[in-house]
């Protein structure tokens, strides 16, 4: 590890998961003193031996810290560990910064954002896309929202954890982006399980399919990193459907709020919906062929 | 053009529009003697300057040839050029070689192939992918079914007019695989449209977010080359939302036949009628996002 510079920003970190874990630890790399907290200590407990300091709660990492990154679960985890009373906003110094990386509402990251300014504080939301793989390799995309020159300021951090970074507007317009991005997929997905399916059903080899099928204007990374899985019987997480029913149903809220109807949209959180009524929320997105399968009967042969 | 060597096999080529053009011409210049048929001979004009000899019908083409190519428009053309009174099986010899190229129907393709045999004429169905600049630069994705001999023998002519080149299964598995091709656009396009509409009336800059999801797990073909058109308002095709319909209807008979519920592909089928009830037939199918608007006033500013 680097040495710490005297005019280097004390970091906190807030949330050491599959994800928090890498980003954190490349922050760490980078030569940043760091104070961290996670509801399950024990995952925290490899980067305090890295030589980050364990603090009892979110409010603990704040006093200590000139930039708080959290990145949890679900949106009322970020309401608790950021608005609660033991939260980050309880004790964070005037002229801090709160990042959230949590993928969640961008309502509440307006909020937090106004709540923030009221007690001199800035927030960006700066939800991410690449999963564990693009967590660890420092290759994910970072969505922010907020104040530009608080982006400018934080823009050193968020290089060290990912590869393309864009300030997409005020608050919570890296949250708008994070469901841009989740929309994208959930269409895309749809066509990926009923592609292969139908190829299954009329007696191609779905290996062969894919190989044609992905090169060309059909194309996607989806098709060409998870098609395979589904055809190996393969749903372990990458992504997992109980985050991504989550992510949906946000998309799907606002959408409400926006007065806009995407038919496929919602048609991809009915399906998303089955596979979670199955058993399979904690597999991978591409577990979309099992509602398909449910849906039509002969079983499709996952395990075949 | 190189000279034609006397053990090359004489070529008939049916139907010469924006894909067939170009795929008729790179066969001629890799050496081959070429016959031509055009239900419009102007279109086929410039391939006759070319060398190329111009027939008065399928039959025509059919007497001079070893192998006749077809590529023309809908099911009842392919029907009508190959099975017709004056059509390419009335006329080809004993021993020939038909190879229809057309998006159409697996069912027919079997057809033409059972009728083929009586004739002792082998039926290749070997629909394309990769649109008019695939056919262009030859790079067109290639999805052959039938017999594998013949394929063989048919395979130097389909590396002259593409780069990926693929032997699915017996008649009517080109026609399959382009269908799940066409399937897994439809899904994807859906989700392009969706995100970029709900993007833009959540205030984002469209080409930002293309720019940033376009490149992790939300990417795909579509996004990174149709999306900027429809930021930019450009709607022409690229790949004609009245044929994309053809295609759709073709897949969905063929699901329904194997009772196969997809309801992602319905729901394109209906958004792409949608499309063309609006008078953008002939646009590309990244219209799509017309339909989209269509069901959510205020309208997008396709033109702003």
């Amino acid at each position: 590890m680097r040495a710490q510079t005297a005019d280097k920003p004390r970091i906190g970190w807030i949330g050491t998961g599959v994800m928090g874990f890498w980003m954190c630890r490349h922050v760490m790399e980078a030569g940043y003193v760091m104070s961290v907290y996670n509801r399950s200590p024990d995952k925290a407990q490899p980067l305090v031996e890295m030589g980050a300091t364990l603090k009892q709660s979110p409010a603990g990492v704040a006093a200590d810290s000139d930039i708080v990154f959290t990145i949890v679960g679900f949106p009322k985890d970020v309401r608790e560990v950021i608005l609660g009373q033991r939260g980050v906003l309880s004790a964070m110094p005037p002229g801090g910064v709160v990042v959230d990386m949590t993928t969640s509402e961008p309502d509440l990251a307006r909020q937090m954002a106004e709540e923030g300014l009221q007690r001199q504080v800035t927030v960006l939301d700066a939800p991410v896309s690449g999963g564990d793989v693009g967590a660890r390799e420092a290759r994910l995309s970072i969505m922010v929202g907020g104040d530009p020159e608080t982006f400018k300021r934080v823009e050193p951090l968020f290089r060290v954890m990912g590869k393309t970074v864009a300030l997409m507007g005020p608050a919570g317009s890296g949250q708008h982006c994070k469901m841009a991005n989740q929309i994208l997929i959930a269409g895309t997905m749809i066509g990926v399980v009923e592609s292969l399916l139908y190829a299954h059903r009329a007696g191609l080899d779905r290996d062969t399919v894919i190989a044609v099928i992905g090169q060309g204007a059909a194309g996607s990374w989806s098709i060409n990193n998870l098609g395979p899985r589904i055809v190996a019987g393969n749903f372990e997480p990458g992504f997992m459907v109980d985050h991504f029913i989550k992510d949906l149903g946000i998309a799907l809220d606002e959408a409400t709020r926006m007065k806009l109807e995407l038919p496929g949209l919602s048609l991809a959180r009915r399906l998303y919906r089955k596979v979670k009524a199955l058993g399979h929320g904690r597999k991978g997105t591409h577990a979309l062929i099992l509602a398909l399968e449910a849906l039509n009967p002969p079983a499709w042969k996952v395990y075949e």
